[in-house]
């Protein structure tokens, strides 16, 4: 029920196949999560780039038509997440350009650290930029550098950019894949049934299309797919894994194998860890649906108390303009989550959840199940205290916005007035991802960013 | 994940509040699930009756605008479901219509089983139709009826319809509700916080509005409300108890309470059933989403079995236009639902699900679970073999189009691919609803039809 | 650019042709000025009768699958008009109903005048109304007949209704023609280049079909279509001729031919004799466009003055939400009408318009020609004072906001701010329409109703 | 009836009034009949650009809520017209962007001849082109430009480019408006009421915003914006009129002022030149609306042939995606344009068209009034015969597809099957728009290009 962190963006790239495009489409399709606001799709026919992208879902922006404009044997696509009052189109990827080596498109998945160095040093020159999309900088950054190969271009302009960053790059004759050195977001690498190659955020994708999962790309790998050929791997940096630990606490599908491992178990694992660490005695174990519900099997696997449905999440939301009436309580949750009356009257909840934002949606289903006649809600967190900002990809509210930033523990429970709170500990948290090392990032629950 | 199965619609009745189209409003939003092909409202400002419907869910029918044109103190709606091709606007409720005592609205959750012969006879006696519900003929009989009072009329209509009814009249000034003498579909009772009253097809309704259960509108009941007064009861029969059983095993929301119990309770009570005597040796139980999730939840507890998340539903589906590649196997199940591929793998699985219809589902079901590994599937569904079409207000495929009615068991479980296939007996379908003497109607499954 | 009358309807019938309801659809279309509100189409392929309606334009209610599922030889359509405020898609047309001769299907353009005693009566015998259409009431009326065949039962209705009404009716097999004794609105019958047959309400719908006009229904004639038959002529009443004057002054469209006689003639005729009775010494004659370009013609004929284009109409209107500046006068009026003010500047205009209504567009019109820069205006109308509303199909405001109702001449010259303001007389419009006898019903500007 | 030749864009620069954009938005929509395809403003507060641009109408891409978010005192707007199958939202203008010397955006109308040089040359040095509209090449000119202020700059940047442009310019606190040395496309000067400015494609866009024409921009002439000053001139250019005659032809609104002269007044002087040098004996003068009217004015006041309304033009023309019937024959022209048969049967007609670019409507048309009887057509063209594409602004079809281009005026006039066709001369189209040595650009009908 996480409503305040968004990921920011999905990216795929498919090459080697007679309907590039369509393969693209359908993969966006799977990877609609990770960004609802617009997606779009460019397809090399080994002479042209052609571009379309739009506001809406994968499935309301492409139809029949637009998709047979995008003829070619590889494709890139994106779907994207904006910040509330942002529609602007412009924003949306790929992001095209003709330049002096011919036409690319790029995707992009991340956030650049150093974006507006780049795009300061670059304006300086005599750039002008069109977007506020970090990756125009990219695009300069190739157009601008003095290697004469496309190849030896990516490799000059990947090193100037810092942060976080799966891309995608498309020309007229070649894919290339890219994550940043440390791997914050994921991208892996599939084989089509055909033979060509997919790369997507999310391995999720593959299953739809039919492709088979090889690995990940690496962190500081770069892939690059020409016809004919096997993908080529070549070691831009020497791996510092600082994967996102957030991916596994919500935002990538439970469907999905990334960084290595299941999502769903790994979340799993977090509930059974939060049951270890954070016992309470209850009559039943139920889930903030949908995002809840891996931890909460893991916590009531281990603890051995039933696990319930004991909200129910309404797929018929819709948007409404009607004002409520004086005597609706939480109208907002409560067209989207109904409790469970007869389930949980009288009864001692263990309510889990994947993280606590700002606070305010915890304080609303709190008071609905009470209202409901719970005796007792004891939430449980799958994840730390979420106190600081992302930099790397995910869109989070300012710091004092986030309730843990600013109140204990202690305070959060009371302000959510639950009969107990508590959270995993970080260290829980990654001995349920298995992290060897510090080969996460857990800055949002730690504050330690990479300089 | 039934497909082929539709409840045909929800009511609503709202008495005695000065917002009563606007409670009218988000009360349907919550009974959405019951039919998302049309809705409307009627409201009585004591003096007139205002009537809106169209096609589309209630949040895109209805504004601030249209709502507020529905002034008054009283309000009946609808939402209804519509047979594929069938998109007649004219066919939408709550009917309205002019006769000689003024005007009235009405709203219709059932099916008339005489309604051909009732119809034919007013047409030979000059009557005219002109929508194709059955609802139209109440309008004639009350119109028609000798009596003078309306509430006279109204038990002189109820007496020569038979059937499945949930009913819900407006006039100027009063409010009637009736359920036929079976009490086939449900009609719950319950008070506003300003001590009007609300009626509606399901309980879910009253939690988002902050209204109170007070009962169900018994069989063969009708309610009659009036200002400054306690809705009064009037037994037009002697309750014969019917109940559907399916709303039970599929159509009510698992937090409704109907028939005097809790849809979700209800459901788990199936899955315990099931796990006693339909036992198979597995490593999971899963549920098809969301529909199987209550029943798997009360067979993985019974069975001791673990419960997990096998098979996850996607939520942004929408509708494609676009033909898949050869690639894709059961592309339009896929974008709905997808395995878990790294838990399933390797496992033997017992799959919950409510009903097979046609079976075509359940065979990409068992397919997608095989193809991503899974090393045996025995599907378990938590009511028995469909065999026989409704005729009280479901929409059924034809006989010849139910799987149950064609083939037996050992071949749907062949037809469908899976290792083992047992359904729920009637008896212990009748166990879990807790009935009583025949209180129910399972002609869905046992061709025995009330005459 | 009357904006506070209007036309509230157009029928048409086709009979014999193999694509008879896409006829209907491109008959429609032609006579889309006459409604824009609704529209639909009844087809009937000799068993069963299809209706498909809704609101829009006639291309936006019908695509190509909708207008195939109307399939057979013969069809019925409807364009409505409706008062602001009132979208009910109920009073859509056709109206169809089934009754105990099987099943039928009405246009009807006109207004009935003693509708609320035939539906009070029919109502005291038990019937319901669902609409707020007068045209409910034949539906009754020929159900309740106790005649044996239709076309007795058709012909007992009519005889049960007053006031203004051009009907076409489809059964199964047969189609029926109907215009009232008064013949207040146009129906025009026409060949179809296979030898079927097209009833409609202007014989501009004939040209795009390609059918051949023969001649006009007449006043009270009731006409039957029967496959094989040629269409055999019924005479319900003695003729006695009321036709609306006002079809030729502002409704129907220039390129018709009704009541016998050229709409674009009749209007110039009008522009001549206004021209004879009301000269003024000006520098150039200008039409209010497009509803004064025929008379202005006309006047500029006859008086030998120049005819100018002096105010050129704005195709590009759609509804704009955003408010005027306070520089912007007249918003309303000047994003429709613009003044070509090279051309006005400093000169003497004589400004035809086909009436005024409430005067407020009237006076905005004045005024941007006066801004503009001409010297003097003339307002020449090329029909008497409209002093009464109408009963017989035209939508008219009250009385009170008719401002020839309540003010002579001069006031409205004054009111409106013109250098001098004419009307066309009675007798001259008479004379235009080459009327003989009192065969036109004047009442909107004599208040001379037929009893 | 110009059906293949269209304008490419308006422009509007409003500057020093507090609802700028409002001012912008109504602007354009006096200038949509330069461009419908695309719309967009950019508005600055003084430290900021904001731009919304969008396909549709102006009154479909703005509402309330869009403009409250434009703010500020200067903004500049477009509208645009898009080549069939076009349909990339990410060429609307204003195009913006960021550089060295903060944020700029422009909207422009025309085209550049050396835009590809430019181009080429500017990606050779590193630059990135993320559009296809000359408009971009631009920008780069002037973040590029080694000047230090954006005057310097601008001027700088348009002495680089070659071809048509009017441009409007906006920085955070200065507007530019500038047209190239010819002056192909218009671009007037106009006061706001205030005391503001706007410069605007064609003075019809001053009218509705109630500002006063105050004089053309100059050819070669740059106009400098700032807050508390009247606009500076500065003459970049020593000017060499080649207006475009085409846009007295046909493209400028006949109620605006450009070039110095009144639209429609030359429109009329073509039609009295035509029927001097091209005299045919006929029964009427007839326009194709709406293009033909002015001109079939003037032809009708100097032969003293009456003018008529011979052809109707069809103001609900919608999409209809239904394929005609048999019987139907040239439907696409016939839903649009009707003939008037009553007048025109038996009629000789001379028909007056602004110009004629492929044939296949002329010879639709033709056929169309002598189907409707008419005795004989006699065609005038108030151009030239069209030869050649141009290269200005005007989007024009190939060479092989100008009917002109291929075939003699005799064989056209076989080909459209009139009785006789005859053009304007091009000594008297320049008579007509009362040109001085050689001040109009008359390439389309001459091949004489500016080199």
């Amino acid at each position: 029920m996480l409503e305040n962190m968004n990921e920011k963006c999905a990216v795929v790239g498919i090459f080697g196949h007679e309907e590039a495009s369509k393969l693209a489409y359908f993969s966006l399709h799977s990877l609609q999560h990770r960004g609802q606001e617009a997606a779009g799709i460019s397809a090399s026919d080994g002479k042209k780039l052609r571009t379309i992208k739009d506001r809406g879902l994968v499935t309301q922006v492409f139809d029949q038509n637009k998709l047979s404009t995008l003829s070619g044997r590889s494709a890139v696509g994106h779907t994207r997440y904006s910040t509330a009052g942002d529609d602007s189109i412009l924003d949306a990827q790929p992001v095209f350009a003709r330049y002096d080596l011919g036409e690319m498109a790029i995707v992009h998945n991340g956030n650049l650290t150093n974006a507006k160095e780049v795009r300061d040093a670059l304006i300086k020159k005599g750039a002008i930029f069109q977007t506020f999309m970090d990756t125009e900088n990219l695009i300069h950054l190739i157009a601008k550098s003095e290697k004469e190969k496309l190849l030896d271009r990516i490799i000059d302009a990947v090193q100037r950019i810092e942060g976080a960053f799966s891309l995608v790059f498309l020309s007229r004759t070649k894919m290339f894949a890219m994550r940043d050195r440390f791997g914050f977001r994921p991208l892996s690498l599939g084989r089509l049934q055909n033979g060509g190659y997919v790369v997507a955020s999310e391995t999720c994708a593959f299953d739809l299309i039919g492709a088979e999962f090889i690995r990940d790309v690496e962190p500081g790998e770069l892939l690059v797919f020409e016809e004919e050929k096997a993908p080529q791997s070549i070691k831009i940096y020497e791996p510092q894994p600082k994967r996102c630990i957030f991916e596994y606490v919500y935002f990538a599908r439970p469907d999905s194998n990334i960084f290595g491992q299941s999502v769903y178990e790994t979340r799993k694992n977090m509930g059974a860890e939060l049951a270890r660490s954070k016992p309470v005695e209850a009559d039943m174990v139920i889930p903030v649906p949908d995002g809840g519900v891996p931890a909460a099997i893991g916590y009531a696997q281990e603890s051995g108390i039933p696990y319930e449905m004991g909200i129910m999440r309404n797929h018929y939301v819709g948007r409404t303009f009607i004002e409520p009436t004086q005597e609706m309580r939480d109208l907002k949750v409560k067209m989207k989550l109904s409790p469970m009356v007869d389930i949980i009257k009288g009864k001692r909840l263990i309510v889990v959840d994947d993280s606590i934002v700002r606070g305010t949606t915890s304080r609303r289903i709190v008071r609905m199940l009470k209202e409901a006649g719970a005796a007792e809600v004891h939430m449980r967190i799958s994840s730390p205290p979420t106190t600081d900002p992302c930099f790397y990809g995910v869109d989070t509210p300012n710091k004092e916005k986030l309730i843990a930033a600013n109140m204990s523990v202690d305070e959060i429970c009371e302000y959510i007035e639950a009969d107990s709170l508590a959270y995993l500990s970080e260290e829980a948290l990654l001995r349920s991802v298995n992290a060897v090392d510090e080969s996460y990032c857990t800055a949002c629950f730690t504050g330690k960013y990479i300089v």
